[in-house]
């Protein structure tokens, strides 16, 4: 029997004190350090800010940005979670 | 193996006795001291108001208050809460 | 370690044989002599008015009453719970 | 420790062979004879009719009736039981 | 302790082998031979028609059906069970 | 007590290495040779195709192919699997 | 008895380390090299790209293309999983 490969929570490991992007059902996105996770992506970030996309006059498409400070994402709401890059 | 960090949830226990913000499905948000929560992130907040926010006739953002009191707020509708700052 | 804080559905105890207001999903709204619950949040009502809300011609917001004697409401529909006042 | 109420599913025991109302997604309604239930909400009724609920040309609220006979109601779609009132 | 009444799901052991229809979600309607079921409302049918409803130009309500021979319904997607009368 | 039918998830296991259907959620339905299940309904099949229904300007019913090869369905998405017909 | 067949999530194991494609609800389709997933379906991917299909001016379907890096996609958004072809 092959090895079973790492659990995609596991790769959360490696973006905890870095900044992640967390795409939300409803048409949010966060982006925040990752502080602390579980088994159902519950997640808990600092210094969030809350991404809104939009369209302009021109049709380009632009952010507008809310700062949130400290939240606790509910994990079901998550639709995936961009981890930062490493260097 | 590395140390798993703290669970989200943890984290709500440093917000217990202070104002927190519920952000809820369907365009909902509360604003309450948190006096319990457990596991599913169903939550217990005394002194409560829901927000609605709307645009007035001028396009500006506004919100209207409406006093709740006590409330329980099923876990499975939040979409995240908004913890105290740290003073 | 501190000490975790109750579980919101532990303050729903107090509340028995007290007149409480149930928020519910699409909209519906129940007022009714809390009798019974359990940790899914399926609550037992007697007594129990469901309360809907409209506006009016002139834009005012009205209420009108249906009397439903006594009911289960399915935990999974509630989007919050409000307790009564302490006296 | 206070003791804990009663389960709002053990209210349904008093129903069983008497007639109650189910209110579901979708707006549905059933009104049957309760023969069986589950911890699920589940339903087992006998005798039933599913009630549609309707505005006729002057706005009056009218029903329409059609027989089921004996139905199994799966329960995450109720939202409400209306139990029997006790005579 | 009053004896609990039988399960909602025992009810469906007299239906096998016998036509039953049931109403699912997004307006779809099964009938067929109950052959296999299971706690979740799956349920295994044979020589199963699936009947589409809608209005005619003179806005009679008209059946249209299609076969669909032996199919597994999965059970999160049933509103009710229409058990075969017994004779 | 008689004897449980056999459950519904059971009835796959004869059309595995079989050509079955898959009607799923959000009008998608798929073709191909089933060769995994299991009791979530999770399927794995090869030589998949994904069938678009659609009315052309004659108000033909018409069917568009696409050929995906292998893939892993998340049973949660399934409304029913039609089986192979036996031979 | 016989033998029950693979479960789904066993096939994922031969496309670790090749490129697969994710159909996810609310019409997302992701591609990426597939490094971790379990068996609730979430799934880790390197070197992803969203790929968002849309009809121009003359009615053809064109891609677009975003990449995204790292991510881990929560298992429940997932409508299927297109595995590498065997080569």
């Amino acid at each position: 029997m092959e090895r079973r490969p790492n659990r995609p929570i596991d790769y959360l490991k490696n973006s905890v004190n870095r900044v992640i992007l967390i795409k939300v059902k409803r048409n949010r996105l966060f982006r925040g350090l990752l502080q602390g996770f579980d088994e159902h992506l519950n997640l808990y970030l600092e210094g969030t800010s809350q991404i809104f996309e939009y369209q302009d006059e021109d049709g380009n498409i632009r952010e507008e940005h809310e700062d949130l400070g400290s939240i606790v994402v509910r994990g079901d709401n998550v639709i995936f979670v961009n981890l930062a890059n490493e260097e």
